[in-house]
């Protein structure tokens, strides 16, 4: 019930999902309203699991969390925290979707903080970036956890062997950077993962290492300044191009070719970003998810289940705590 | 003699320069290799103050600040420390430009920490980004150091009438954002500022406000990520064109719609960064300034000069220590 488009995109792009995906998916919220948009189509894999209050996109993670067992939200969160299922998608409130999942899945053990991790497209396949946005004030200790989490992530998720990670700072040698990155390096550099030292902003779209780690309110600039660079790129280039006579005839191609390199800094195609940390695989989606983004946010949750992801995490925690302890 | 390219292109910047811009230009290095450069052009209004020595790209700026009287960046510098120039401008060394302009100019009186403001273009013309690297760790009070002299410099330099400052976090409602910021928003409420509040990521090529504040550590991974984006889409469209037998033919014709695109994100077409809060106009030039981007560079420290840049941050700082005292 969450999200810009919902019910219908999200219903239609479940419908989609599960023609490509072999699991169960659960659709929580109003039933009447879920069964007008199958419009008649009841795929055995589909079921419905009635809610009957929904969380405004506007309303804060407080109000969310408090006495509503009974929300959409609420209740898909819930099917995992009992494990009746093995992940939960939403396009919906994205705070209220993150607190949910953490005070009722719980964290994994030896996790501090969770993060969102954000895949984003390289040359080479995707790479990884957290936190996106989860913890806009981050301690050292944490940006080691986010390195730990984005690399289990990135190899039994994403599929990249033994995965490089970065510290993205300013400067590339060690000592550059600010109180917290530079704290983080020596912590990193003490870690057993395949540390890389430190990344610039231009490393997140070039080919230098596989995650990228920064606190959340960085992640999220990160995040918004290339939204929104692309998005005033295009529309240069395109002004540009009916301004031309020569351009001018080809611009539906053009705008076919602009499509597809946009699609590379598009979120939804790569199925939003996970919430790693917590209990389950939790996947947070566009607030302006379509069928398709749906359907690829539910896929990607699935690829997560099937790689193991919540098992290799409890496991990299686990070894991390006995040596430490 | 600073920059990948100098002295040949800085010098010829000059000479470009001279014949656009009502001002004696100085140009500090090797007096024969520059004359050479000049190949025999000796417009009156450039002279050659001499030095023999020069900060490399690499050396750290302790290194140049040290009994290194004699580098082209301390001659260029100390003819403003003097009082016989206005401006400097380098393609050097920045970090070795930046410390020797603080310790030879000296700080305006009342500001805390100078900082790097890039302009930026947007659709009605330009913006400011600060800090964009000075400072990787900020307390708020310099935040509002950062608001007050992008907004003098906005005013006085860029032309922009009472010129809007936000101030860069994650999310747009007072209460969101870092502690850094969440403490800088309310210092900023209290100046007489014409502050808009919180912007995001996104806005940084928006139209909401004309000044952005943010700490050096973010502004200078904005800048990264800036350049890093657009330069990954314009080669993913290129190689999208190149497949097109459509869009083949008009390749050329393209190619400058995307330059043409592309020179709104390139700070050499905007003459590279300020560094506000010195006694003293001190541009910094891109390392790989061309002839173009050094003539860009003096004509805007010209601007600068002219619009009574240094006379105005005097003032504002000195209003507010009348203020507070």
């Amino acid at each position: 019930m969450g999200g810009d488009n919902a019910p219908e995109q999200i219903v239609a792009g479940a419908l989609l999902a599960a023609e490509q995906v072999d699991a169960t998916i659960s659709l929580a919220g109003d039933p009447d309203a879920i069964a007008a948009c199958m419009a008649g189509a009841a795929p055995a894999s589909i079921e419905i699991v009635a809610a009957r209050d929904v969380v405004a996109m506007g309303e804060s993670p407080r109000a969310a969390l408090r006495g509503r067992d009974d929300t959409s939200l609420a209740r898909a969160v819930d099917l995992v925290a009992r494990g009746d299922a093995q992940a939960v998608v939403s396009a919906g409130n994205s705070g209220a979707f993150m607190a949910l999942s953490a005070r009722r899945m719980g964290t994994i053990a030896g996790v501090r903080r969770p993060a969102i991790a954000l895949s984003l497209p390289s040359e080479s396949g995707h790479r990884v970036l957290l936190d996106a946005g989860a913890n806009a004030d981050c301690r050292p200790e944490h940006l080691v956890d986010f390195g730990l989490m984005g690399a289990v992530y990135a190899e039994y998720t994403l599929g990249i062997k033994n995965p490089r990670v970065g510290l993205l700072s300013i400067g590339e040698e060690k000592g550059k950077g600010n109180e917290l990155t530079k704290a983080a390096y020596d912590l990193l550099e003490a870690t057993d993962l395949n540390f890389r030292g430190n990344v610039e902003g231009g490393d997140v779209f070039g080919d230098t290492c596989d995650v990228i780690v920064c606190d959340g309110f960085v992640g999220n600039v990160v995040l918004k300044v290339t939204e929104g660079a692309a998005s005033v790129l295009f529309r240069q280039i395109r002004e540009a191009v009916s301004r031309s006579d020569e351009l001018r005839p080809v611009a539906p191609a053009l705008a076919e070719a602009l499509r597809e390199a946009a699609s590379q800094f598009d979120a939804s195609e790569h199925g939003g970003a996970l919430l790693l940390g917590v209990n389950g695989v939790s996947l947070v989606g566009h607030g302006c998810s379509d069928a398709k983004a749906a359907r690829n946010a539910i896929r990607a949750a699935h690829r997560a289940v099937e790689g193991g992801l919540i098992e290799h995490l409890r496991e990299v925690f686990a070894a991390r705590a006995g040596e430490n302890g």
